[in-house]
């Protein structure tokens, strides 16, 4: 059996609301050539499915989890203790969030043993980016393409540079 | 079959490290005539006996959970997730917390549905006196214990007050 | 004198601008099967009648009282310092608040002695369903409620999961 | 009846534990020549003495009431929403206090209609110079002393400034 | 010279921007009874202004200085550091205010020697209400109007609580 | 060659976003006669543009940089590593930043060794206005506009001063 | 050539003082079978060697890279923009920071286009054990003891259980 | 009159107790070859102190000034409201500060006008290297000096990079 097709990447949030946020992180991750797949696992609501998600992750093939999650957010740390793959945790600023600070804080500061690979507060692109970057220790295709993808955001800022300087502001 | 010599209180805790801290839940349910049993369950390094420890804890005869935690604190929201008992989450400040806020907002902030019943940083003796005041709706002595345990607290202040006026400061 | 229909939940707000929040508490423990009251009293606009409803809440037949508060929010802990009752504390995030942070410490950091079940910020429906976890402890039917609810939710989760799959993201 | 001999300033806090500072106070009205009396009276522990001494307070010839507590403090709002009274509030960092976050809040945010007059962190000291303040709007002796307690301040800032100045740093 | 038809209390402010915010302790004021003066007075960009207005202030006949300033808000501390008046200071929360915390540590956190009675943020009515409390320690007649203020309060408090239990909710 | 036309102030910020604040540096720089020169450098997405811009910096006759980022900013503090001309940071408040602490924090707590001169969040003004204090040590023309236009400041106070006088509010 | 004995692995820290807390990812690392290198590199007092070392961190075979940093900690995001290798960032709570929140957001906040896989305050041990969980998407050697080292998490949380249960306590 | 001599740096602090602090800045600026002068201000204890100070400061010949505070420090914004000299501000972390963010805000936050350069809580030796390259715009050597210790502090990261390579940690 082959796994060429099966996806590498699980994205999975606490609820549907998470999804706009949690978009971003299927784009990147198709632009730069991984396969994923995208559902809504919650803690707090299923954690039986939570545990069979985790537990079947790694032998379904999957190489990377992002989880994104608000409030006292313990998906993506839940999530990290049931299963030895990366887990990078997106922190989403949910309506009674305390300024973002309850889901930042719920996901990072995971005790000793069971890391969550945190990034900034709603930046499931950089999730997605991130989980480029692992899935490129060995696979070259996506390492050329992240390479592309720095180059063209280079291109970008020196675009708008031009623009600027001859505004003559 | 009598539940009557059964653990009312169920106090677990992420780690033998916060036993000093929620030692003080254990002392003040003994004082209010609560029967209790006390153990380590880690949300992340176990979490498959966290799921076993709130699954069963109804049918064992627990009637509250008091779950004290540090940092990333995901034991007493994902107690509550698999339970329908209460759960009196204690946030406990470990070593590598951000001054107590992760563990506080971890334990604090759960989503709609899924409620933890928080006390104050370290609090594992109110966390005790509240599960004692569930018991009480339903078990009288327990309530006398409370009031008369109120009436010493009162008279203990009345007693320092006497002293700080008598010593004419 | 039976007393199988008085409030045994009494939901109380310091300001009838606590309505909006308050009322997701009053709407759950209603589909929890508890009996409810609801009325306004201020700690610091009405000290001698907020006095009066927590000595009489027992001997009125309360159970639980859930006591919402913005600000430097001194009603759920003064209520808890008069009545032996169980008392949840649901912090609202009124207009001039420093992000919450003050109605939930002000809440929360109850010192030993006069615990308060402190929820999320604005999180009056978990105060509700908590105060029916408490009720469930002594009443086979509100805890029965309990349960089908928490399948409910699980239920909505799976519902959407399967929606965002389908929808080939 | 004279009231030249009534104490002019309450000075009270929620526990004995408070007074190391709490003597602050003490000190510096007594230096300012204000009347003063200290007790402890507890807001959570002892509503009723509370309620006594705020109601009593005006008609005993109190002028201004300074009240210490640390955490959920609760003291100082609820004398202020008993008596007319200026109200000087000290937030006291005490042991399981959030960084001081907690008293301090919970002493500033009052609602509208009942102030506290907030000072610093533990600052008793500023308290008692504030409640002679209050006192010297009618009290001539007692704003000479204060004109002169500045005029000290300042003599001692130049002593230390031309200490400085001939180090030779 | 008879001093009855002076200003008692001077409300300053840092900009005229503040004036929505720092209206509602001209309003308190004239409705207690209190005869009040008001301006624009910038420790920053008047510090010449500032200093006159504060050392003049006791010589007017002002027996309370309002000060209401936002950010890094020195306003009222500067005027406490000159007038041995007592000042009580407003926390404005202007555009680029981190939330608010600014101006309320910048007149919270005063060194001890120099206090400022800090209300709650944008709390100018307290501020007002604090400031009569003042004036009345030597003024009956507002001190009477303060008990019908606070009386005035609690009827409101009550009004809404029946409004609340009649529309059985 | 003549120095003399050459820009003196390099004003970069991280991304075309941050003009809107960034722009405020400008007009002010102008109004005060500094020559200025504007353009987009990032540290994240174009490191090697920074670079450059940093290391050639004094060469080209810069004398102050004012560099604004938001979020994790790096661009003042790694231009300020590089460059050993005064480096003036203004944090921006952009849009997924946690209250505009995340960009403060990351400009202000620079290491021993490299400090960047910071302002406060969004204050791009008031880097301009310091920067021109920068010039002014050794340009008097500047020093002289920097006097008006603090005179203006002031006299614009005093007028809405006597506006709100005048209003008899 | 083969690169089997060249390091995985890049551990750089901006200072030696950061050496005590960066320990514990060497040790985990070695434990888990990966091969590390280490050494100090200052984004803000080498901003020529940082540059050197991202450059070539990927050519000379290294997959990942820990950084760990405190304060405004500029080296993660730094290195982040250079290499597009994965970079896991360590917040160092160090001698004048401000309780950690510098550097957890200095490294935490990346924007869109350049993420930094963030562990919590302090969190060395569990940057490593993310590092070896990059590793082992493509080395099924560290995911066996990746694996191992789970399940002794869970054996010795389960032998303190039995201890606390066996005590009696 | 020949300048050659004057001070060029002013440093002042609030009190005494704050030198422990501000002489990491004496001493880096006299390595840096820049003249200063040292003493006490205090904004609220010695205000009309204060203004002589900052007002004769440009008169006397001082280019600079470093004004060091802690708590609700007023000191820096206030000799910033008065002379137009660049001012550089050194948030102080004292006993009763709330974990330091109430100097960080009270000198950061400064109003549209009148900045203050602030540097990192503590950072007196920044404050001073802020100044030397204040006074390098037009000070050829103590430019050079800047460009000589820059080289220094990477040599000694270079330094202790190797001593870390070698250990063969």
């Amino acid at each position: 059996m082959t796994t060429h097709h099966l996806p590498e990447v699980g994205i999975i949030m606490g609820s549907k609301s998470d999804l706009p946020v949690m978009q971003d992180a299927v784009e990147i991750l198709k632009l730069l050539g991984a396969r994923i797949e995208v559902t809504i696992v919650s803690a707090h609501r299923t954690p039986d499915r939570m545990f069979d998600y985790a537990k079947g992750a790694a032998a379904r093939g999957l190489k990377v989890i992002i989880a994104g999650a608000g409030g006292a957010a313990h998906l993506p740390g839940m999530v990290a203790s049931i299963t030895h793959l990366p887990v990078v945790g997106v922190p989403v600023k949910s309506s009674n969030s305390i300024d973002g600070w309850d889901s930042v804080l719920s996901i990072l500061q995971m005790p000793n043993g069971i890391p969550v690979a945190t990034v900034a507060l709603n930046a499931a692109k950089n999730a997605g980016i991130l989980a480029a970057q692992i899935l490129a220790v060995s696979d070259k295709q996506i390492a050329q393409n992240l390479l592309s993808y720095k180059a063209e955001l280079a291109k970008k800022v020196e675009e708008s540079a031009r623009e600027v300087e001859n505004e003559g502001i």
